[in-house]
């Protein structure tokens, strides 16, 4: 890993070591379109990556990518008016303030802005990706929204598109979307540069002409951009201190790329950028031990598979929908206990039984039941009896008290347990969750996982849990996909002053920079497809900068 | 209200209109203080008010001051040793962290430094205040910690003082404390000036070497700081975009000074500073109305009055203990409901009968129940029974449904409602709330307010409300007394840069700086003593800067 340097901006003496039109720091999946579409319209682009290797975050992922009004909508008379995406989107990224009858219906002037900008243009983004064979897609008509029930969503499914070549379960599809991105960007020309950390910008006149990177050896390189620099470089999931000092939740981490460590909070701030939207995350489920260890290959859990299956808490109460959609279901790790002081789900035990374990094994999806896949298993308790169970928890657990506050489970845990799986065991029967809402809605059901067929049952998120060992349980928390926020840019792109005014020859799209989303995670691909948008229009703005022909001469 | 200017750093070309060693930005609990010790040092000072008058925050105070190991623990023989106050403290800003076997306690190494900064100096300033007759004061040895129950807390009462001059109840501190500090200040030679908004700093050779203010006429005024500039200007509270933007809880506002708009997180991040704690407020609910209009005189509910009083939430249930502590309280407001996708609890409603309205009537701590004491009652709805009340409860939701997401009175709240007030009947029969812990911790009755005594009762904060109306009602929802995020500074109060070196001559105290309480509230007093110990500090490191003599001449 390349080491941090100082972020406060160069004054710009001396020669460059490389020029370009346009300058894109990160290769992932905010980078490498804005690159291409940079290329596309004639610049020069030079693309600085941190990592050895292309991908970033998105190469993890699954690459789903949510696209209002696309094409394949259009052709399928599918109606998505921009109108109806507005209000869909603005109920759930500042419910409190969702007000339909104002002109930004309850948001501010910038994040209805945002929102609008992406309507326009992540299809024409999208569009411009597949014909160029950089992302050829394939839609996904049937992926519902998150939040499809809601009044607001007037299309309710249809907005998700894949990479072309991703496997059935769609569970590939960062891999393919990064390797069609990558050999476009080889094809065509951007000059790709990897083990380099950008380090600051170099300011002139008060426009960023250029950036200063370290190189695997450790030389800095001066690199010119006579138009423009756009940060692709991802959030901050693997600073802890920004990570304790902004999130509204205090996580362990989360599956984005271990380079995301907050560069362009720091880059851009020392520029005079203003941070926004600093407080939220894309959330998802992690398994703490993975979290913990910083392992680079962990995945969110997207999926919490099993239908014989629960989360119970230390005392051995289950506490939580199991089911919920990966953002909500992160966010219920971390509420507060105001009478005693901690939060008392900081850490819930996932518990399942021999029919989950054989039928609902995956190594997909971040799933921790993994049976014999072949995926490393080392997260999975095994007992013959919930008291046996109790036992392997209880010393796994002690390994972390260090970062937990002192986790311990409760005394009588097992029973407590053997409680809550009786009472779940009753409503898996009704098909009804009277308790949490397990299975109410069609995103949980299509996060369902694979398990069991039984014929005829309403509900196939649950089943009763087996009375006979063996029983299994893993340990979960909550985490981030990966931040979203940073400097806070125009619906081009621009980042702003603390006037709003742009600094000129600046640019910043993806999860390096503030979302409108706030809080919400309005559909399955939600992050990528908005990131794509802005890559598009970032790029065309890039393109029509004054140019800089004097920089770093 | 003097209008916002550019926050980007002057290069300082041109003469000061006003030169001190020391210029203080704000003079309330910061900067008041900060001024004194300064001055006290010997050091010119130039205290810079945005306000037409002093006082800020803390005039709307109680003015607790929480000094651990105060000279009256001393000579009362009450032990506070360093360690424990390091373990109180540490557990209760990152539990999630705390272990009590690590150096630091499982804190950052910042966080760490800056509390043992805390009980170091805390009880040297508070004396010096005292002995200069700038802020004399009593002790009240038998307030206690807000979590005097842990087992952490060794010294769980005596660690608060108020100003000596306030009234038995102490709600009138801040003015006491204010107008003897202000008349200090002017007895010694601070040279105070009001209606001076600072807009930005004045650099030059990459130290601070002064400000740049406006004043009511709209002037540019130029003040040049030979040794250093401390801030003192409050936190955030009154910012939308900052707090939706950075506060893990969507707010509508607080009770802070009304000029608490964040002018040290532009300036300052202008600057360079690396910005810390900015999702934490000191929080404390706050009637809904008053919030949404902005009211310079809103005080937050820091005792919520009555014993035959609850909140219900819109469908009638009750959901929380009335009684928690103001800032674990304000958090309640804010748990977020995965299903529905709002937040359930946003706005909720106080209910009481007319012996509560009788015996539990202030005007005093923010309390809603005013009774005759002559306070504005506006905000009171009346119903003979609750059937009424639910009418008149429902036409002032819907007066707010623009900024409340559309809230609304679920159908059958009224009777929803009076199943709630049997079950608190019957609860409050037997003294021990099984739902929510009402009562419970000794935080709880401090807070309790006036009641109708009851020989005998062994809880308090509980009685059955009557069964014949009058009833009255008022929304209530989460606040801030402020926020409590901005730039790191160092235990002596310099800000500093992304490498964590200081910026020289430029520092910060009190709500506008990085508090090391993270999500806590350690105690009453647990804002302006900790303020007054880094005000101290950082006068006593200003004193040693090197002079720049030459700056803005």
């Amino acid at each position: 890993m390349i080491r941090r340097e100082s972020a406060a901006p160069s004054a710009g003496a001396g020669p460059a070591d490389a020029t370009a039109d346009v300058v894109v720091v990160g290769g992932g999946g905010g980078g490498l379109p804005a690159a291409l579409f940079a290329r596309w319209l004639g610049d020069e682009v030079i693309l600085l990556e941190k990592a050895p290797e292309l991908g970033g975050t998105a190469k993890k992922a699954a690459f789903w990518y949510w696209i209002p009004n696309n094409r394949s909508m259009q052709e399928a008379g599918i109606e998505d008016p921009e109108e109806d995406f507005l209000h869909y989107t603005a109920r759930l990224s500042r419910p409190q303030q969702y007000d339909p009858d104002s002109p930004t219906l309850g948001l501010s002037e910038w994040e209805h802005a945002q929102i609008r900008a992406i309507y326009e243009s992540a299809s024409p983004a999208a569009e411009l990706l597949a014909e160029r064979d950089a992302l050829p897609y394939r839609w996904c008509e049937a992926v519902p929204d998150y939040w499809s029930e809601l009044p607001q969503d007037k299309a309710p499914t249809g907005r998700v598109l894949v990479p072309e070549g991703a496997r059935a379960t769609m569970s590939d599809g960062g891999q393919v979307g990064i390797r069609t991105m990558s050999a476009a960007a080889e094809r065509d020309g951007v000059d790709i540069r990897t083990s380099h950390r950008v380090q600051r910008l170099v300011i002139e006149g008060g426009a960023v002409v250029g950036v200063e990177a370290t190189n695997a050896t450790g030389e800095t390189v001066r690199v010119a951009a006579r138009k423009a620099v756009i940060f692709a470089s991802g959030g901050f999931t693997h600073d802890p201190e920004l990570r304790a000092n902004f999130l509204s939740a205090p996580v362990y981490g989360g599956c984005a790329a271990n380079t995301n460590e907050g560069d362009f909070v720091r880059i851009g701030g020392a520029a005079g950028a203003q941070l926004r939207n600093m407080n939220q995350a894309w959330m998802c489920p992690v398994p703490l031990e993975a979290a913990v260890a910083g392992d680079p290959s962990l995945s969110g859990m997207f999926s919490v598979a099993g239908d014989s299956m629960l989360f119970v808490d230390k005392t051995g109460r289950r506490v939580v929908n199991e089911k919920l959609p990966y953002n909500e279901l992160a966010q219920m790790f971390f509420q507060w206990d105001p009478l005693r002081g901690e939060y008392p789900n900081l850490v819930l035990i996932q518990v399942w039984d021999q029919r989950s374990q054989e039928h609902s094994a995956s190594d997909e999806y971040g799933r921790l039941i993994v049976g014999d896949t072949g995926a490393s298993d080392a997260h999975v308790l095994r007992g013959e009896t919930l008291a046996d169970l109790e036992i392997v928890v209880r010393a796994r657990l002690e390994r972390y008290a260090r970062v937990t506050g002192g986790l311990t489970l409760a005394d009588g845990w097992a029973d407590t347990l053997g409680a809550s799986i009786a009472r779940f065991n009753d409503l898996a029967k009704t098909g009804v969750d009277a308790d949490f809402g397990r299975g109410e809605r069609a995103v949980q059901q299509l996060f369902n996982g694979d398990v069991r067929e039984e014929p005829g049952r309403t509900n196939p998120t649950m089943w009763p849990l087996s009375g006979e060992g063996p029983y299994y349980a893993a340990l979960v928390t909550g985490g981030t996909l990966d931040t979203k926020g940073g400097p806070k840019a125009t619906p081009d792109g621009q980042i702003v002053d603390d006037l709003d005014q742009p600094i000129p020859g600046l640019y910043g799209v993806g999860n390096c920079v503030a979302s409108p989303s706030a809080r919400a995670y309005w559909a399955g691909g939600a992050t990528l497809g908005p990131i794509i948008a802005f890559a598009y229009r970032a790029a065309n703005a890039a393109h029509l900068e004054p140019v800089h022909e004097e920089a770093l001469t």
